[in-house]
């Protein structure tokens, strides 16, 4: 089955409906600036690579019929919708990066008239996911150079088709690795609050014909003492010039179990997640989220006694140190990441 | 308000409905064996220590009402009772210790008549349960000297009044700290799969007016590293000769994680806890749960594929070398483990 989480289709756009996964294949057409940002904000459409083409597509389906001949009104109104969709979710880089390529576009052709406009800004919109689509494909190469026959990969969260276009950053590496003819096994932490884990990559890695088996989160830590896992691989939200990198709650958790049982932790992500502003992770703003994610089971049983207190943050920031290597679109970025990210990136 | 987990009312065994907290406080009035294995089965009463007197009033409860006066049937009832209830759950030490407690008193008693032999037993049962009291006291005086004024303490699963008869032994030791006049604040990892942590400990502490906040399980690292955490204290479910601690599957990854982040982690538990006869981790055993624990939240909504396979270990060992000391009812034991383990537990 072929599965593509985001699309232009029918003058909408249409995605997925992950928050109804695994339990219904469900998409959504999307019209609507609003509903696009509280598809966002829900996580109906998730994943730093899916956010950077949702922000894109976003940001065109926001100017698409706009009437006016005034090319001030329009830029003002393109500012307008590219700061509401900026404003949805904080921490993923892509989202952030989606928008500025298409106002980039937007400024170098301010001279032209807006009918023309719109159809580069389409463009430029059609272009991130076509680019998002080969992205996948070369991390997916570069990646599986690492994986070995026999391996058993552990993952956290979603880093799959569902995270990006149709193929994945950190599952790319292993379908393209299955691909090859080597034969791997994966365990998915199942990843609380919402279960990303259990209920998206489970899912694709199952439908994908991948050796997939849930854990709790906690369960890891006993796996690896084990000897059952030999590699571990996450996807990123953003990663800082230093090779920081902020990823779902939970990744932090496993790089310092993996650096405690010497097994190699791989982020992998394409080079638009590097965000060379921030200088290290404490430059990386972290989402903190409704505290009912957690003390109630995807919202549908109180977990929590009332009146307890909550800690919800979305994302962690695992040190450089701790990052055996980063696989992106451009190559395999090893130690010392300052350089090598810098290197790579701007290639 | 007073919080009696367990105890031997009305001639029939009365215990907290663990499965209901947080929503009700409901008690359950056992007089059939059956139940009583299917209590602990489905972790109604759960708990190393509430196991141990769970166990004690299961065997008198199981022969109270034989009508034989003939000692051989008798004894080999005594042994059917002892065996079915030692095969509810294969991990607490303190389950086949309270078997054991009982079934001894009524070796060193043989002569006696049935009768008097019944009430002996009975009488043993309630001594398991004024110990447990007390030595929950104590160990929460011993341990209270390691906690200090403003700590913020990080614990797992529940090992509180709902894990003993009233008072708890690592929460014991946070009681006794509040006792003491201590500011603590506590971090109560939520405990995938049945959430013992944020249903249970999280509702106890509220009660008792400490301060809690409820956190998913792979959230402990990022606190950890904000230096939020100054202590970690979980109980124990099995305690090896050499240190190894069988405890709530997660709190191996507790403990990897205090090391890295140079934080005291502690074990508390009473004496009964310790297996003398299992000379390290390798020999303490691990139960294996229904995967439905962890594909279906709390048994009512499916989270993960169908078809999909699920680890779902109940427990893990954590090794001796991170732990920095076990809070016992006889003292504060400190490695070497070997050899202080043997001088306290056999005082």
């Amino acid at each position: 089955m072929k599965i593509t989480t985001i699309e232009w289709k029918n003058n909408k756009i249409r995605l997925i409906d992950q928050t109804k996964l695994p339990h219904k294949l469900e998409y959504l057409d999307i019209d609507k600036l609003e509903d696009l940002w509280q598809a966002i904000k829900l996580l109906k459409v998730r994943g730093a690579p899916a956010l950077g083409a949702a922000a894109a597509l976003g940001v065109y389906l926001g100017i698409k019929d706009l009437k006016t001949k005034d090319p001030a009104v329009f830029n003002k109104e393109l500012d307008r919708v590219s700061h509401y969709i900026a404003g949805s979710r904080p921490t993923a880089r892509n989202l952030f990066w989606g928008i500025e390529k298409i106002c980039s576009v937007a400024r170098k052709n301010k001279g032209k008239d807006l009918a023309a406009l719109k159809k580069l800004l389409y463009e430029e919109a059609c272009r991130i996911i076509e680019n998002d689509k080969s992205s996948c494909r070369k991390i997916g190469e570069y990646g599986s150079r690492l994986i070995k026959d026999n391996d058993t990969v552990l993952t956290i969260c979603n880093a799959g088709i569902l995270a990006t276009i149709d193929y994945g950053t950190a599952l790319g590496v292993l379908y393209r690795a299955k691909e090859e003819g080597k034969k791997i096994k994966v365990f998915s932490c199942e990843t609380r609050p919402l279960l990303q884990g259990a209920r998206l990559t489970a899912w694709e890695l199952n439908q994908k014909g991948v050796d997939v088996t849930v854990i709790c989160d906690n369960m890891a830590a006993t796996l690896m003492r084990q000897g059952k896992i030999n590699k571990v691989i996450a996807g990123a939200d953003r990663i800082a010039a230093n090779g920081d990198t902020a990823n779902k709650i939970g990744t932090y958790n496993l790089a310092v179990l993996s650096s405690y049982h010497k097994i190699p932790f791989y982020i992998a992500a394409p080079v638009s997640t590097f965000d060379l502003r921030a200088q290290s992770g404490k430059d990386i703003p972290i989402e903190e989220r409704d505290p009912r994610e957690v003390s109630e089971l995807l919202f549908k049983r109180v977990i929590a006694p009332k009146g307890v207190k909550i800690f919800n943050p979305a994302f962690d920031v695992t040190p450089r140190n701790l990052i055996s290597a980063i696989i992106t679109d451009k190559g395999v970025i090893r130690p010392p990441y300052n350089l090598n990210i810098k290197r790579i990136v701007r290639l």
